[in-house]
């Protein structure tokens, strides 16, 4: 039913905000057609600022063949942005009536075989397609700021949303330069908004109790976890760093730590359910590799990312 | 009482694991007699196994003049290996009551003008240096893993501990190439790790409550928080992101959504007092810089990460 994600050419982007502009950016960096369409025509000078400002850093990772800000259309006739796309990608604010208006117009207006993206970061597609005569097509797909640098997409439907529609545009997106992530629940902040959302709540938690301020927060982050974090996710650099016990051993030796008053947030049970979740897809992500190379792999990607931080 | 940090050129670095080893790694790296103290002979392999492995990436990010391999004595006599060091980095094994009868020892054999740190992750100073003759000179140092690439040292004394040795050891520390971060209180687990241990808490619930595998935490963090974190903290991503406003729209705009539910962390009230040190702390990291010039030199560090990390 849905065409070939490999196919598509044209993207419209619908939204003229940082995340609209980064994302129709993005699109024409990976050398698509690009149809941005803006609620106001006066919108189109903060739009294409936000699109040149983009174009800088993209130009400096590398164009795809082809790619050219002269494929960009501006539009604020959504019947003509949406024409002949093959994707699109809604960025409009987060005010839950507005993007159901809208979505119940695309619902309309866009030929039932082109998946429909949201932006959103706080809204469920269950809620935001509830008034769209065609649900089954429309997914999450949230990117992080700015969106035309970070690789991340998170994926996921509403409870009217086709599996197929699901998967179309995890590839889809990962044709197009991104980093998909396909969510297995409808959660508050997905994913990695609730990982950032932990730490920053004990950030607030530790300014507010005076035992550190915004600049130690961000020293400590920096010089700290933040340089392995970009190399190895947390479960992988605790994996590694307990050597050939991996994270069997970082739980069955750090799992009382669970209990000490670390932070503020209140950790699960460590069951033996959780324990086996973890350490198998541990496992499962290093594969044949020995902790050794992986461990040799990732000092040398840190050195890569200190000698780039430093000459930058 | 305390010699000129700059003036120092011989460490002792107590311990022959990852920890101890990798401390006595930088510090060969950064041109400084090293000798290595091991509680047993035997430990010598695995000790030199620690400190090849960290000097490769050394090597890689450039050895200070006169750095050698060759500088490095082993000795397995603690009195031979205090002796001469103008500064004593302890990695024991974590256990309090090795700690307390090593310090107990240290603090007759070293001079008393010399500072002591700790690598504990766990323990206080003032814990730690109960029994020790001469607790003012003893600060804890707590390094990040790997001790030999990540730069972040958080530094605290204990009740017992003069300020002047606190001030010295980041003195020393910033000169010997790390990031010292002084504490304002001692907390468990200090600030990095509580950082951490949130994010990873948080991760934990989804693992177990089948909301994400150990992959999906991974692939989260990797692409979307970490390559903005190794360039700016939270706090100055959020201070930028949020344009001329800063911090102060940030908290004004999202402060309600720390009560929404995403993440099991519960945040604290965002009162007045809190809301300040948020804004002032940013906007002096912040300086003269305009927001527009911020988030250029983001998005030029984010381009070089993205690249460092391709070609690695």
């Amino acid at each position: 039913m849905y065409p070939d994600p490999m196919s598509i050419t044209r993207v419209a982007s619908l939204g003229a905000g940082p995340i609209g502009g980064g994302w129709a950016a993005h699109f024409l960096a990976r050398g698509y057609d690009v149809t941005a369409y803006i609620h106001a025509p006066e919108e189109r000078f903060a739009l294409m600022s936000v699109i040149e400002t983009g174009w800088t850093s993209l130009t400096a990772l590398g164009l795809a063949e082809g790619a050219s800000l002269d494929r960009l259309r501006i539009t604020s006739d959504l019947s003509d942005a949406v024409d002949g796309a093959g994707f699109i990608q809604e960025s409009a604010p987060e005010r839950l009536e507005i993007k159901q208006a809208l979505y119940a117009r695309l619902g309309e207006i866009v030929p039932p075989n082109v998946v429909i993206g949201s932006s959103t970061s706080g809204m469920t597609m269950t809620d935001i397609a509830a008034t769209c005569p065609t649900p089954e097509r429309c997914v999450i797909g949230h990117p992080f700021n700015p969106p035309y640098l970070l690789p991340l997409v998170e994926i996921i439907g509403g409870k009217q949303t086709d599996p197929a529609a699901v998967a179309w545009a995890a590839a889809f997106y990962e044709h197009a330069g991104k980093a998909p992530l396909v969510m297995k629940k409808e959660i508050p902040g997905f994913v990695a908004t609730r990982l950032q959302e932990a730490l920053w709540r004990e950030a607030l938690h530790m300014v507010a109790n005076g035992e550190a301020t915004p600049e130690d927060i961000d020293i400590a982050l920096k010089n700290g976890p933040a340089p392995r974090m970009v190399v190895q996710g947390q479960c992988m650099a605790f994996h590694v760093a307990c050597g050939a016990g991996g994270m069997a051993t970082n739980l069955d030796q750090f799992g009382p730590a669970l209990k000490w008053p670390w932070t503020r947030l209140e950790a699960p049970e460590l069951t033996q359910k959780l324990r086996d979740r973890m350490v198998e897809g541990c496992n499962a992500m290093a594969g044949d590799r020995h902790f050794e190379d992986m461990a040799a792999e990732r000092d040398r990607k840190i050195v890569a990312v200190l000698k780039a931080l430093r000459d930058a």
